[in-house]
């Protein structure tokens, strides 16, 4: 008996229409019924990022959407503020030195959020940034970041806001045009419930005049070019047809559960499993925590490493581990994308029973019964 | 009844049990079992490509990987021979373009290849070039490139030899060590019979060494991140991991027929194609045809686009037309990958009713008797 449970923050789970829609035979990519396709994924992503602008859909991971983004607003030299409180935001720092880019690092402690305040500050000191890279949910800590906040300051510089919803599209609320974010960059394994090798784009109109300036070389990631096929249902190049026949059927599902509602589960979800962890007498690990993945803080001297690989042998169970200097020190639980209450219901009884078998004398069942009075409705507490 | 035959040089059909493979419920990419299937494909590709190099996956289109091999091989600047006989010849131009390299440009007639003395003496000419960017098949016309000789004249110059080997990788020879191939670049979607999300890229000592010296600024096809995942069943970012299950499954089809069967079924497969051609009175459209697709040149004032508007509408065969000025005036039927010897009587026998339907009077039969004789073994012309 090998029931395999995946709770890491991508890939997540498939749900078996969209399984099904990938396993159907393949057709050409200039018929016109993937043409239809195409334009239904278009608008659909219009939806979900809650944008007017267009959503690019590359064949590439989500680094290749970061990528997109550096390659089409910048030019050699630009400077541009970073948010680093977690392997992502160093992710955006690594790759705007990569390109030339001149960087000015915030740097947070991991599992920190941004006080857009200090971005304030920050950009009233250095007069010529052209861009702030943030991130929605730093899927290394799980905290989740005012993009909000910060578009009302980068707006206020004339400033470009360049979001990573990489994780949290589909899970924490996001919204493109509202929150004045300039250019968003996400992927498929996350919130929307396909397998990786899906990257999204999605430029305004702010970020559209910047890349007429931009300097920085590109072919691939040239938006330009995924925009001239944008509204006729094709691509540039070939596009990942079978990902693609997934990312329909899900983003079909999602908008049929309706997406207030879609962020509204997955808050509940993400309240219960955080009472579950406090229940046990573990604490989250970051301030501001997503609804997209809780990480929790293990015990001085516990061995987490010990922890998530008795979930994987022992009881098929995975959630990730902590990245860089957190490894053995925390452990992350995403409730992300194709998940329901019975989904965190597991994964809290996996995390009671594996920490007990890891030596930790935890109470067995107080996490569940937590968890079980959030999803029951006796505490619901939404988060926003 | 909606029977789908689909013919064309990528996507190409996907065997059942890489789309089950696919459709299996997906895995986290640092299990131990997925680290395991890497290091199998990776064995794979090297038996495929023919080479001791290290051959990395990266979530992207053919074209991606053609980037990659341009942001890791050269700086700006840097000069390089490029062969312009078709679309994806001219595509190499336009990314060495975006990149800020000197071109020199092979301007070859549609349809002809390269003859290797024509770059030994714009070599001769241009001693300080870097390298030769070349296509083993050129897809839009279904030329075959002299590789082999292409090598034997860089290698004599100290040149790099670049090869787009997208369409052509298992199904026409190709041997990167033995050919002195330094960097190559191909795809999932084509002879690999996998759907289209896999970029391929190879890169030999000389490329290695070259790469070290690149100040092409890179990130996301950083092949220096590639190969420290390489041997480790790792990768750098997010792999597209259900792709691979399919490429996979596909990789271990192609070793259990072995290399030089796989090679000699496609010989089998477009010589009877060629000869069903020639028996229905029409021409091969290319000087040297590969045999991973078969381009037909249509008689003067036959309208081609309703030669395949007819064909995918009445008889969902699927073949594709010409590109660029081409359009309309060749089709091409590719017998590549998952195709056997009743493919090409099906691919034939809709050609010909096709061509009747849309006016032109070839002798119904003819072309199928030309191809039945071929793959029932009378008249085996395997070339090469």
């Amino acid at each position: 008996m090998n029931k395999h449970r995946l709770y890491t923050a991508g890939p997540t789970p498939i749900p078996p229409a969209g399984l099904l829609a990938m396993a159907q035979p393949i057709d050409y990519h200039r018929s016109e019924r993937f043409c239809e396709l195409m334009l239904e994924v278009e608008c659909h992503l219009k939806y979900l990022c809650r944008t007017e602008a267009d959503v690019a859909v590359i064949a590439s991971s989500g680094t290749g959407a970061m990528e997109c983004a550096i390659v089409n607003l910048f030019s050699p030299s630009d400077e541009v503020v970073v948010i680093r409180g977690g392997k992502f935001g160093e992710r955006w720092a690594e790759m705007a030195a990569a390109f030339g880019l001149r960087t000015v690092s915030i740097d947070l402690e991991w599992g920190s959020s941004v006080d857009p305040s200090q971005i304030d500050a920050v950009l009233r000191d250095h007069p010529g940034t052209k861009a702030v890279l943030g991130t929605l949910c730093e899927t290394s800590t799980g905290a989740l970041h005012d993009i909000r906040g910060l578009g009302e300051v980068t707006r206020r510089h004339d400033v470009l806001l360049v979001c990573d919803a990489v994780s949290a599209l589909g899970a924490d609320d996001f919204r493109m045009d509202d929150w004045n974010v300039d250019a968003l960059v996400s992927c498929s394994q996350k919130g929307l419930m396909t397998p990786p090798g899906l990257g999204l784009c999605a430029f305004g109109e702010r970020a559209l005049a910047a890349g007429e300036s931009a300097r920085l070389p590109r072919y691939y990631f040239d938006f330009r070019r995924y925009r001239k096929s944008l509204g006729k249902g094709q691509t540039p190049f070939t596009p990942a047809v079978s990902l693609l026949y997934g990312l329909h059927q899900a983003l079909r599902q999602l908008r049929e559960e309706g997406l207030d509602s879609v962020l509204e589960r997955h808050a509940r979800l993400a309240t219960a499993t955080r009472e579950a962890v406090k229940a046990l007498g573990l604490s989250v690990f970051a301030g501001c925590p997503a609804n997209t993945v809780t990480s929790i803080r293990l015990p001085d001297g516990f061995d987490g490493k010990l922890l998530t690989s008795t979930l994987r042998d022992r009881h098929n169970v995975i959630f990730a581990g902590g990245q860089d200097h957190l490894m053995g020190r925390i452990i992350r639980i995403a409730h992300l994308g194709w998940m329901d209450d019975y989904d965190v219901i597991v994964a809290v009884s996996a995390l009671e029973r594996g920490l007990r078998e890891c030596g930790l004398d935890v109470p067995l069942g107080s996490g569940v019964s937590a968890a079980q009075a959030v999803l029951g409705g006796q505490a619901t507490e939404h988060s926003r």
